[in-house]
């Protein structure tokens, strides 16, 4: 696919622009209504996709359908509804201690998808164990799992499907409900996704963004 | 916008699977072909509807086009040819020392777009200023950033537009360089874009991501 020049399924500027008007925080979501199959199975492949420092991919997507274990998380979300209304939630957990293990593992994978030798790789592995050295490891991590974030939510909303980005989380309640800590993730933040109900107030609420002159320089 | 159901200009699910799938980090840009005017225009665009905690947009895009200080930004940057060669160049910055007054800043152009008093806005603004009392403000500050740059990325790529994040630049230097620090930033990242070069190397290479089973898991 890569060698394309263009992808062969460009959206236009204006459909990338309505899309990321369209959406908006969701604050109330309809619990009828399902994101439909082929829309999920895109979201998750964007999460799968998403692009990371080196591609590390230092990160793990627990999405929870279990109804009582969203219960759970609602209490450890300050009460949010979307935790239990939203049709998915996807909880985004850095890797805890990243290390050498973590880049032997890419670069393992590196040799299989491409049909490398493992040795072959071994300086674009030792440049990758530089990263290792970053003064602030965790919050490097941190940061490549919000790339995935951001990507989440523009694929949803090029997808007209409605998501709700939520910090108000207790990372260690979410740790402690899931297990995290025994498989190696740590929750930094969520995603609930479906269709805002008909009567969410904050839909029709007019966006609040500064004017482009303001957050945007030329130099 | 807001009030409608679905966006008008809903992108299919192979389409957005398939632009995140096409884009790669792109090594080497064509210096001669330039991002079209109406590409270009969506791309700032989605920096400034970006997602954001509470929206309070806690970031600046200085797009670099003065080939001077590009090429100074390159020696900052190790040397890295995307810096000069790419169409487009844009430092992501975060705002340094986040603090009340930019919560107020936010409170009066929600009053300003909303048509709301301030004052009816108080509880709400309180709620943010809550954000202030994180213990790592500035790490949660350098996320929002990087939900920018997620969005950056999936729109370039929807658009067809290569593009190369880039962490491997000297923040202190492009501080310097751009004189962000009187602005009241700090560069966190940047990301290139414009076209590949026909030659580049990397853009056949297959696309590297753990398999789906290992990175997303239903509880």
């Amino acid at each position: 696919m890569s060698q394309m020049t263009d992808s062969k399924t460009a959206a236009s500027p204006e459909g990338v622009v309505s899309s990321l008007r369209w959406r908006y925080a969701t604050k109330k979501f309809d619990p009828a209504r399902k994101i439909p199959r082929e829309k999920w199975e895109a979201l998750l492949e964007a999460l799968v996709l998403a692009p990371s420092s080196y591609g590390l991919q230092p990160w793990k997507f627990f999405v929870v359908e279990d109804p009582a274990v969203r219960a759970r998380l609602k209490e450890a979300s300050w009460g949010q509804s979307q935790i239990v209304d939203a049709d998915k939630l996807v909880v985004f957990a850095a890797r805890k201690g990243f290390g050498a293990s973590d880049v032997e593992r890419f670069v393992s994978r590196i040799a299989e998808v491409r049909k490398t030798p493992v040795s072959a790789l071994d300086g674009y592995k030792q440049m990758m164990l530089g990263v290792l050295g970053r003064p602030q490891l965790e919050a490097w991590v941190a940061r490549q799992v919000y790339i995935a974030l951001g990507t989440f939510l523009a694929s949803a909303a090029a997808l007209s499907v409605d998501a709700c980005p939520m910090e108000g989380i207790d990372p260690a309640k979410y740790d402690e409900i899931l297990g995290l800590a025994a498989k190696g993730y740590t929750a930094l933040c969520v995603a609930t996704a479906g269709y805002r109900a008909a009567d969410d107030a904050y839909a029709s609420q007019a966006k609040v963004r500064f004017p482009r002159a303001e957050v945007v320089e030329i130099i």
